[in-house]
C-alpha cells in the first residue's frame, strides 16, 4: 500500500467495528472457562459466585473502556498507550510500556491459538491430544501467511467476526428459551461432581477462599485483552475519527459483556462443570471418569446443549469461535511490526525496522512474534490455563500507566485552558481516568499478588530484559549522533589534497581490466595496481602478462612472508596514509557479483575480509568494481524500470 | 610459520620416523583386536588361524612400504596419492583419490579418538558406558587445541611415539621371557568360552568359513592406515630427501610388522579371548559372564597379564596406547586443511582454502573435520568395530589408484629413458608397483565383498559426495575462467567518457560531510547528492540543513511512495546510465564502522542492501567513505605497524 493510498481506505464503523474487535471479542472463548476453573479448586458450591465475579470483569472492562473513550479523543494519532506513557510520563515509562506491550503480542498468538486448537479438538475428537503440535502448525501458516504479505480486507474480519456475533446471538436467546421453557439439555459434564481440594472443603472460606476469589476475577480479566487496540487504530477511523471511534470502543465494550454474560449464565443453566485436571479433580458420581472423557471448552459445551438436536448448529457455533480465535492472533501479526517500526523511529529497536516498505525488516519482526509465540507453545504444552498467568499482567501493566498517563494530561492541559466548557470536559475526562487508574491499579495488585509465582514472573522477566535492550539502543544512538553532530562546517568541508587510487589485481583479466579502466576514468592524483605476492609463479606470469598487455599504470608487488593477503594491502595502504597524511586513497577492488548464494562461497572471500579490515583506516575510501559474472544475469536483476520520480532539487553551484 | 622459515625445519630420521609414524603404528592398538573378533564368530579354534592372518596382513604391509618407496622417488614434492593420480591418471581419478583421502581423515579421527576412550576405560572403569560422550570431549578438545593454532614440535611426536615403541618392546620381551619360562600370566579373558554363531558350530569349514577368514583378514587391514603419511611428507625430510624417506618408510613397516606379530602371539600365550559382544558370545564354564565384565582392548589384557605383578607397567603401556592413537587424530588436523589447501589451488574445492596463512579457511577445515568425526562417534555410539567397516574401503581405493598411477608413471617414464641401468632401476620400480597393484586390489576387492553391506557403502556415497561436489565447483571455476577471459585488450582499454557521482545521504552530519569532501576531492564530471524522500518532515529538515550550512552540490530528493530506499535509489542510477551509457556512474556511500558485531545490527542495513544491490547495475562503483564511530577504535585496529616489504614494481608510464 503506497503512503498516499492509506488516505482512501477509511475505515466506517460497520467495517471498523470487526476490524478491531477479533482480540477483544476473542477473550470470550477463554476467559469464562478461566474463572470456571479456578473456583473449582473449592467445589461446585463456590460456582454460585461465578455472577459475581463476571460482575466485576464487566465493571472493570467497562470503566477500561469508557477510560479508553477519553485516550481516543486526546490522542487521535493512534499512538495508543506507548504514545500516551512517553509523551506524559516520559521515556523510560514509555518503554516499559513497549516492552509490556510486546509481550502481550507475544501472548495473544500464543493463547488464542492454542485456545483455538481446543476448540479444533471439540470437533475432530481424534486431535485430542496433539492441540501442541496443531497450535505449532497454525502459528507456522499464519507466518508464512503473513510473510507473503497477504493483505487483508475489511470484509476479512467482517464476516467471521459478524458471524462469531450471531452465533454467539443465537445460542444465547436459543439456550434461555430452552430454559425457561425448561427444555435446556444438561451439557456432557453436568453429571460429575468436583472434588474440593485440600483446604477447601468447607467452600470458599477464610483468607485461602478470598484469595482464590481473587485468581479467579484476575483470571476472568483476561476478558479485557485487545480492548485497547481501537485507541491504536483511530487514524483508520471515518471523520469524525475520534467520536467514531469512541462509539465503536463503548459499542465493543457492551457486545463484550453481553456475551459474557451470557456464557456464564448459560454455564450454570446447562450445568457446565470444568476443571483444570478434569480426571483429577472431577467424579462421576464417585467413581473415575470415563478414561476416553476429553474436557470441551465452555463455549463448545454451552453449544452442544443447547443445540443438542441440531448438531450442525453446535459445529457453526464452535467452528467461529476457533475462526475468531486465529483471527485475534493474526491481528498480532499485523500490530506487531507497526509497534516495531514506532519503536525503531523512536531509537528504541534498530532503525531499519522504521522503513515500513522494507519487507526484510517487516519479515524479521514476523519470524520473532512467531518464534517467541511457538517457543512459548512448546513450553506451555498449549495449555491457556498456564499461558493466561503470563498474558493478564502485562496487559493490566500498560492499562495503569495509560491511564496514569492520561491523568497527568489532562492536568497538564487544565493549566493552560481557559475556556469554562472545555475545562469542566477536561476535569470529567480526568476523573474517569482517574477511576480507571484506581482500578486498573487495584486488579494489576490483584493479578500480580495471584499469579506472580504461577507464571507472571516470567513476563516480568521477559519485560525487564527487553527494557534493558531498548534503554541500550536508545543509548546507543544518543551517543552515536552526538558523535556525527556537525559541529564545525568550515572544518568538514575541507578537502583532502590529493587522491591516490590504488587498484586491487590478482591476474589480468576483464574485471582487472575494467576495475584499471575505472579508476583511470576518475583521473586521481597518483595511480598504480597492487598484488600480493603468496606464489612466485603466479606473480611472474602477472608480470609477464602485465607488460605483454602494456597496462599503462605501474604495477607493485606486496611481499606476503606470512602467505597473507589482507595484512600485507593494509600496511601498505596505511604507509601511503602515512607519508601524506592528507592524501585521500581509494582503493579500488573488482568484485563479482554471482547469482546463486554458493557462488558466492566460490568468490570475494578475501576481497570481502579485506574491504571490511580496510574501513577501520581512516583516509580510505573503498570502491567496489562489481563484475557482473553470467550467472548473475539470469533473473537476479528482477527490478522494475520505472522511471523514478524527483521531488525536487535544492543545491549550490557546482564548483 | 613464515614461508622462509619453512626451509629451516627439515627433519632427521630419527624425529620424521615419529613426526610420520604415529597414525601407522596406533593402528596396531586396533587392528588384532578386530582380527581375533572376527575369528571369534566360528568359534575359539578358529584363534588357530590367527598367525597366518597375521602374516597375510604383514606380506601386505611390506608390499604397500615397498610400493609407496618407489613412489617416494618418483615424488619428492610430497603430494602424495593424489598427486599421483593425478598427474598419470587424469583429474577424475585425482577427484576421487581426493574424496578416499578426505573421507578417510574423517575415519581416522573417529576411530581413533573411539580406541583411545577404549584405553581410558581400561585404566579408568568408572568412565565404562560413556566412551562416546568421552570421545567427542576428546574431539572437541582437539579442535579447540588445533584452531589456537598450536603448532608442534618434533619433540612433541618424538617423546610419545618412542615411548610407545618402548613400551611395545618392554611388553613383548617380557611376555616372551615369561612364556618360555612359565611363568606367564594369562589374561583376565582367558577362562572364557566362546559360543559359536549359528553355522560356525564346525568352526571355519565351507564357504561361510572362507568368507569369515577373508572378513578377518580385511578387518586386519586396519593396520595398514597411515602407511602413506611419508609418501606426504618428503619434502620435510633432510637432504637426500628420497632416499631418507624410503629408509624410514621401511623401518615404520619393519616396526609396525614387528609389533603385529608380538601382540598376536602374545595374545594367544596369554590366551585372550575377544568378541564384538562379550555378554552374548562367551560364557564362564556354560555360565553367564560376571554382570560387571567389561572387555578391553587386546593390549590392554595382554599389558594387564604381563605385567601382572608391576601394574605400574600396565598402566603406563595402556596409558601410552591412549595416547598415541589421539597423537595419530592430531595428524588428521593437520594434514585435512593442507589437502585441503593443495585442492583449494586446483580449484576443486573454493579457492579461498589455498591460502594457508589465512585462518579463517584453515579454521572451516578443522571445523568441518571434527563435525563429519563427531557425527560418525555419535551414530555408531564409539564403536571401533562398526566404524572399522568404514575405514579401509577408502584407504585402499587410494592404495590401489596410487599403485595404478605408479605403473603409468613407469611406464611414460621408460618410453624415453635410454640409460640402461637407470631403465633397469625403472622396470623393477614398476615390478613392485604391479606387484602392489595386484595385492592391494586383490584386498580392495576383498574388503569390497566383505564389508560393503557393515558399512562400506556409506564410504562410497559420501566419496560420491564428495565427487560430485569437486567436479561441480571445477567446472564453475573453468567457466568464469573462459567468461573473464581477456580476449580484446583494446576494448578493454577504453575509458568510461565522463564519470558522474552521486552521493547517498539521509541528513546533514559529519559522515555525510566526509562523503561530500572525499567524492568533490575525485573531482568528477558531475556531482550530486541524494536522498529518499520518506518522511516529509526528515525532507525539510534536510532541505534547511543543506541551505543553511551552504553545501555547495545540489540535492535532489527521490521521491519514495511506497516508502522503500533501494528501489527508488537504483531506478535513478539507471536512469543516469540510461541518459549516458558510456559513463561511469559513482556511488559514494557514507559507512559507519563499528566495533561490536550487535552495532552493526543497529547501522548500515539499509546502506549494505543498497549497495549489493547496486553491484548488479553494470558500469556503476560503488564507494564505501567509511567513518569509524568511537567504538570501533577500542581495540578493534589490532594491526601491528610493520612497513610493508614491496617486492618490485613493474609498469607503463603513469598517464
Amino acid at each position: 500500500m503506497s503512503s498516499d493510498a492509506l488516505g482512501h481506505t477509511l475505515l466506517p464503523k460497520r467495517i471498523a467495528l470487526p476490524v478491531f474487535a477479533s482480540d477483544a471479542l476473542s477473550s470470550v472463548a477463554y476467559a469464562p472457562d478461566e474463572i470456571l476453573l479456578t473456583l473449582s479448586i473449592a467445589g461446585v458450591t463456590s460456582y454460585l459466585l461465578s455472577p459475581w465475579i463476571g460482575l466485576a470483569v464487566a465493571v472493570v472492562l467497562l470503566t477500561v473502556v469508557a477510560s479508553y473513550r477519553q485516550t481516543v479523543h486526546a490522542y487521535p494519532s493512534g499512538g495508543g498507550d506507548y504514545e500516551v506513557a512517553t509523551t506524559n510520563l516520559g521515556r523510560n515509562a514509555g518503554i516499559s510500556v513497549a516492552s509490556a506491550l510486546l509481550v502481550d503480542y507475544v501472548m495473544t498468538v500464543a493463547v488464542s491459538i492454542s485456545q483455538a486448537a481446543q476448540y479444533l479438538s471439540a470437533i475432530v475428537p481424534s486431535v485430542n491430544g496433539y492441540e501442541a503440535a496443531i497450535a505449532v502448525g497454525a502459528i507456522v501458516l499464519l507466518t508464512l501467511m503473513n510473510l507473503r504479505g497477504v493483505r487483508e480486507s475489511g470484509a476479512f474480519f467482517a464476516v467471521p467476526v459478524y458471524l462469531f456475533m450471531f452465533a454467539m446471538g443465537l445460542m444465547a436467546v436459543w439456550g434461555t428459551v430452552q430454559y425457561f421453557t425448561g427444555s435446556l439439555t444438561l451439557a456432557e459434564s453436568a453429571g460429575f461432581e468436583l472434588v474440593a481440594e485440600p483446604g477447601f472443603e468447607q467452600g470458599l472460606v477464610g483468607i485461602g477462599g478470598a484469595m482464590l476469589l481473587a485468581r479467579a476475577f484476575s483470571s476472568g480479566c483476561a476478558a479485557l485483552t485487545g480492548v485497547e487496540a481501537i485507541s491504536n487504530g483511530v487514524p483508520a477511523f471515518k471523520k469524525p475519527k475520534s467520536r467514531n471511534a469512541a462509539t465503536t470502543l463503548l459499542l465493543l465494550g457492551l457486545i463484550s459483556v453481553t456475551m459474557i454474560a451470557a456464557i456464564l449464565f448459560l454455564a450454570r443453566a446447562t450445568g457446565v462443570v470444568f476443571a483444570e485436571n478434569p480426571h483429577e479433580q472431577m467424579t462421576d458420581g464417585g467413581r473415575a471418569l470415563p478414561e476416553g472423557y476429553e474436557q470441551h471448552p465452555v463455549i463448545g459445551q454451552i453449544a452442544d446443549a443447547v443445540f443438542h438436536h441440531t448438531p450442525v448448529l453446535f459445529y457453526f457455533v464452535t467452528a467461529v469461535t476457533g475462526l475468531i480465535l486465529v483471527l485475534a492472533a493474526n491481528t498480532a501479526f499485523n500490530g506487531f511490526p507497526v509497534l516495531g517500526s514506532i519503536l525503531a523511529r523512536d531509537g528504541l529497536l534498530p532503525r531499519q525496522l522504521h522503513t515500513r516498505g522494507d519487507r526484510l525488516a517487516f519479515s524479521n519482526g514476523i519470524i520473532a512474534l512467531a518464534a517467541a509465540a511457538i517457543a512459548l507453545v512448546i513450553i506451555f504444552d498449549a495449555s491457556v490455563t498456564r499461558l493466561i498467568q503470563l498474558y493478564i499482567v502485562g496487559v493490566f501493566i500498560s492499562f495503569t500507566m495509560s491511564q496514569l498517563g492520561m491523568v497527568r494530561h489532562w492536568t497538564r492541559a487544565l493549566r493552560t485552558e481557559v475556556d469554562a466548557r472545555v475545562r469542566s470536559r477536561m476535569v470529567r475526562s480526568r476523573a474517569v481516568n482517574a477511576f480507571g487508574l484506581g482500578l486498573t491499579g487495584v486488579v494489576l495488585v490483584i493479578v500480580l499478588v495471584t499469579k506472580f509465582t504461577r507464571g507472571a514472573w516470567i513476563t516480568l522477566v521477559l519485560m525487564a530484559i527487553l527494557f534493558v535492550a531498548m534503554r541500550g539502543i536508545a543509548k546507543h544512538y544518543d551517543r552515536v549522533r552526538a558523535e556525527l553532530e556537525l559541529d564545525d562546517v568550515s572544518a568538514a568541508r575541507a578537502l583532502p589534497s590529493r587522491v591516490q587510487a590504488v587498484v586491487l589485481i590478482s591476474r589480468v583479466h576483464k574485471p582487472t581490466m575494467r576495475a584499471i579502466a575505472y579508476a583511470r576514468a576518475t583521473r586521481p592524483s597518483s595511480l598504480e595496481a597492487i598484488t600480493v605476492g603468496v606464489d612466485p609463479e603466479d606473480v611472474e606470469r602477472l608480470r609477464a602478462d602485465w607488460v605483454d598487455k602494456e597496462i599503462p599504470i605501474p604495477l607493485t608487488v606486496l611481499d606476503s612472508p606470512y602467505r597473507e593477503i589482507t595484512r600485507p594491502v593494509l600496511d601498505y595502504v596505511k604507509s601511503l596514509r602515512s607519508t601524506s597524511p592528507r592524501d585521500l586513497v581509494v582503493v579500488y577492488v573488482p568484485e563479482y557479483v554471482v547469482g546463486h548464494w554458493w557462488e558466492q562461497i566460490l568468490h570475494n572471500q578475501s576481497a570481502l575480509r579485506l574491504k571490511s579490515r580496510l574501513l577501520f583506516t581512516p583516509g580510505v575510501v573503498v570502491a567496489s568494481v562489481p563484475w557482473q559474472l553470467d550467472s548473475a544475469s539470469d533473473g537476479a536483476d528482477e527490478s522494475r524500470w520505472d522511471e523514478p520520480v524527483v521531488q525536487w532539487r535544492t543545491g549550490g553551484p557546482q564548483e
